[in-house]
């Protein structure tokens, strides 16, 4: 069957229809693959593992011209239903009622690949193929653990020689309304716990103890205070929170032999990951003189610092080229010049950046991961029309620079 | 069957073969009453319950005389035996081993009431009746929650009419060896949950959120420290520890919804329950105010704090008549006058000290709560002597202030 891929809704429908709650394909990737194809790319579908983690399919298409190479990137994979009784329609079944059309993923963010797919579609059938190569970036691992997803496809392309010269990340971006929010950076995300040892006791005989939520709790207070920053030109101050406390052995009357504390820190361009980790050190170190901590047995320390792995290093995205023409397009089409965000979590640009300039925009973000996932009709046309204006513009500010 | 109730060993290893686990009565209150009986005791046997606690047993034993009124106090009830497997000799045997006499409840405190039992058989037999009246008064609940055991046999004795003029607590008070310690005093004990209610949500979006922990840090920060005090003349400086750390709703990137901590104090005569708890509140008021900390809906409170059930009074015995008897008593019999302390945990004479002077003096606790819990036959006799030693001498004493 062929798709009438210049539909961004008919092209969804048939994305949603596919239950690929990640890491599942649930056959969302074979159906770009047919949708593609026919279009003149060549696709491939590098599976990715490791020990501890599914296998993850991922997707890569290209179609090859001769110029610049622009990237599209985004998942397939959606997040769990959760209660699946609560949503109004099937969330597979991509109803449509009053204008919207419902199903987990309508937003995040298979209706942005859906609008890429329709806008390249129409771009093609209006001006033939670009005067570059476009491809498409798609992983099932996004809502996931991100291990075998688009870290590890980036890699597997670039050693093939791949390179590109910009890439737009189509995460729905925009908080209430089409044209409000591109993305031009991310802050980084680094987690650890704090571990102190102490010795357990009862409280009537405290000197034969040693209480480590004593410390713990005057490590924490140097971690939360004072602010790391002040925020940067483009980003908002970074933010540390406590989420987890933990103890081991306590009771009412019973000294605990172990505490402690897991904190997740956002952080802006002022840090990198190791100058993060690095005052983190200082402050703890601090903290400890200060209180005069000392640890339980000579030969340890007062506190250990397990590091989550993965942290996210912070990104901006510096190409005013692709921020202009970006930013024009969705201004032609919308009316609206959206302002240039930093806010909100993580997201796969944190490994496109090491590659090329990359930047986000997408739909209406309000009820992504939520029950009722929904997108509006009337945005899946806007965002599809500023898709296509973005494709022709980007290739022509490549050529004028070539020249 | 008589039992030769002036061996103390013999007394001893009747009662401990009796598996008097707490709140089992174990047979140790009846082998105690067959006892008692045939040197003149009548001996009740109250019972006492509430809705969330167990039945539990207690005896009421008094050889009435002529004179003032001694009460003798102890518990029967033994904590749990732990890995049984562990013991070099069963629990519940009461071998006798290179001087030592096994089982669980040797010095804590069976082996107290044995001796207090051996004294006054002995006494009766060298002296007759003293001149006044003697009391037992042996709680099921002392290892347990402490609520069905002395504090309500007290109350029910003296309902009777009973009033005492002094008592003597046979708890091991002896850190070492016999004649070091004895005890006119204890610390109170005040325990309460500090909770914090915050707003769930996710670390990327800290300001749709409000992390309970962040206030929770602050405010056990005031609690630790200062110092409450300095200690007094006859206690050590009180003392706050944080045993329990409790979160709910978070994990690495999400913020959680509540925290919790749970606290104890063991606090001297510079408080009462009722001062101590104005000033924690106070501190964890100026915490609010100093740290700006607001509550999470407009009515509530930044903080809340569940004071658990029943706190423990701090006491000080002024009776120096008592101090003194008891402590010339030690030391005709060991050649030491023990040290006069106000250390460890709480003990029952927190319940007596509001019915008559009460102090505390018994075996050598090293083995006490531990496996293989014994007693050397030596130090069974050595506190029999005393015991008997001080029977004769309060009576004296007693009956040379009368006149
Ligand atoms: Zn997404
Ligand atoms: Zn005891």
């Amino acid at each position: 069957m062929t798709q009438n891929t210049t539909d961004p809704a008919a092209v969804l429908a048939t994305l949603i229809q596919c239950p690929s709650v990640t890491p599942d394909e649930g056959g969302a990737l074979s159906a770009l693959t047919d949708m593609l194809s026919p279009m003149g790319f060549s696709v491939e579908r590098p599976v990715f593992s490791d020990q501890d983690t599914p296998n993850v399919e991922n997707l890569y298409a290209r179609l090859s011209g001769n110029g610049p190479h622009l990237m599209f990137a985004g998942h397939t994979d959606v997040v769990p239903v959760g209660d699946e009784a609560a949503w109004t329609h099937p969330p597979f079944s991509a109803a449509i009622k009053d204008g919207m059309m419902y199903g987990r993923g309508a937003v995040d963010m298979k209706g942005g690949i859906a609008c890429f797919v329709a806008a390249l579609a129409r771009y093609i059938e209006e001006n033939g193929k670009p005067s570059g190569s476009i491809s498409f970036l798609i992983t099932g691992d996004e809502e996931g653990p991100a291990i075998n997803g688009s870290k590890k496809l980036l890699e597997w392309a670039a050693s093939k020689g791949e390179t590109w010269d910009g890439c737009i990340l189509g995460e729905p971006t925009n908080p209430d309304a089409m044209g409000d929010m591109m993305k031009i950076g991310r802050r980084g995300s680094l987690s650890g716990t704090l571990v102190v040892n102490g010795i357990q006791g009862h409280t009537a005989y405290p000197h034969l103890a040693d209480n480590p939520t004593r410390s713990l709790v005057a490590m924490l207070d140097a971690l939360l205070h004072p602010a790391f920053d002040e925020g940067t030109d483009n980003f908002q101050p970074s933010n540390l929170e406590v989420n987890i406390l933990d103890i081991v052995g306590g009771a009412v009357n019973v000294i605990p032999a172990k505490a402690s504390a897991v904190f997740n820190i956002r952080f802006n361009d002022t840090w990198s990951v190791e100058t993060l980790k690095a005052e983190i050190n200082r402050r703890l170190d601090k903290a400890a003189k200060d209180r005069k901590l000392r640890p339980t047995k000579s030969n340890d320390s007062v506190f250990e610092i397990e590091w989550r792995e993965q942290p996210s290093h912070v990104f901006l995205t510096r190409d005013d080229a692709l921020i202009d023409t970006l930013g024009k397009s969705v201004e032609a089409v919308t009316g609206r010049f959206p302002e240039q965000s930093t806010t909100g979590g993580t997201s796969d640009a944190r490994f496109i950046k090491d590659y090329c300039p990359v930047i986000e925009f997408g739909l209406v973000g309000q009820t992504m991961h939520k029950v009722d996932e929904c997108v509006a009709l009337d945005d899946l046309e806007t965002l599809t029309r500023i898709y296509e204006q973005f494709i022709g513009d980007w290739f022509a500010a490549a050529a004028d620079k070539a020249k």
